[in-house]
């Protein structure tokens, strides 16, 4: 470890940045490998009042958790049945490798979650 | 997935046990294997005020959330150099695989925060 890479990032180094193909959604990178991370990464989401994430997929896992806000979680299971319920602060929502998933964040707050997965490629696929 | 691994798990079905070896720590498992993560398991640990975990050692990296209290970390880096500092809500931190670290809450708030590590088998072991 450098002090290129601290091991403790405060809450106001955290860059955030809108992510495309979302309407409301931003992104920060807490920790990823080039903060010294060998197997996974860190992030912090928010979606704005209004905020929608359209069906998509992404080749890697997600674990979530929910820390504000009230917004609805959509996921296809393996069989085809879609568990699609409003999380709220404390929640954990996990998102299985290749599930299409959506959020919607139809209340008056933002929304905000951490959401962990393993480093590597990903490649997100919209679906019609 | 099936009903006995539902994606979504509430804040209240998370149950939480104490920490041997540890003053004041409970740990919660949000998702791991049993809830059908395939690659990291996500868990949220609360220290008590006063609450203290000695210096050890984990075989796996930790990626860490600060939800709430402020707390110091301490973290041995591999160079040796001892980053240690109070945290709070938004802070993250990474701790290298087999790296010494500790906690300790000297607040007078409940330190609360999550912890994402690599899935499978862990060593503990505590640094006299």
């Amino acid at each position: 470890m450098t002090a290129e890479t601290p091991l403790i990032r405060q809450a106001s180094e955290i860059a955030y940045e809108s992510v495309d193909a979302a309407d409301g959604l931003e992104k920060g990178v807490l920790l990823d490998e080039t903060h010294g991370a060998s197997n996974l990464a860190l992030r912090r989401f928010t979606i704005a009042p209004g905020g929608s994430v359209p069906k998509h997929t992404n080749e890697i896992e997600h674990e979530q958790y929910v820390l504000a806000g009230e917004y609805t979680v959509g996921i296809e299971g393996e069989d085809g049945e879609v568990t699609e319920q409003t999380v709220s602060a404390g929640d954990a929502v996990h998102i299985p490798a290749g599930a299409v998933h959506w959020y919607q964040n139809d209340g008056d707050e933002e929304g905000a979650f951490i959401c962990a997965v393993p480093l590597g490629d990903d490649e997100i696929a919209l679906v019609e």
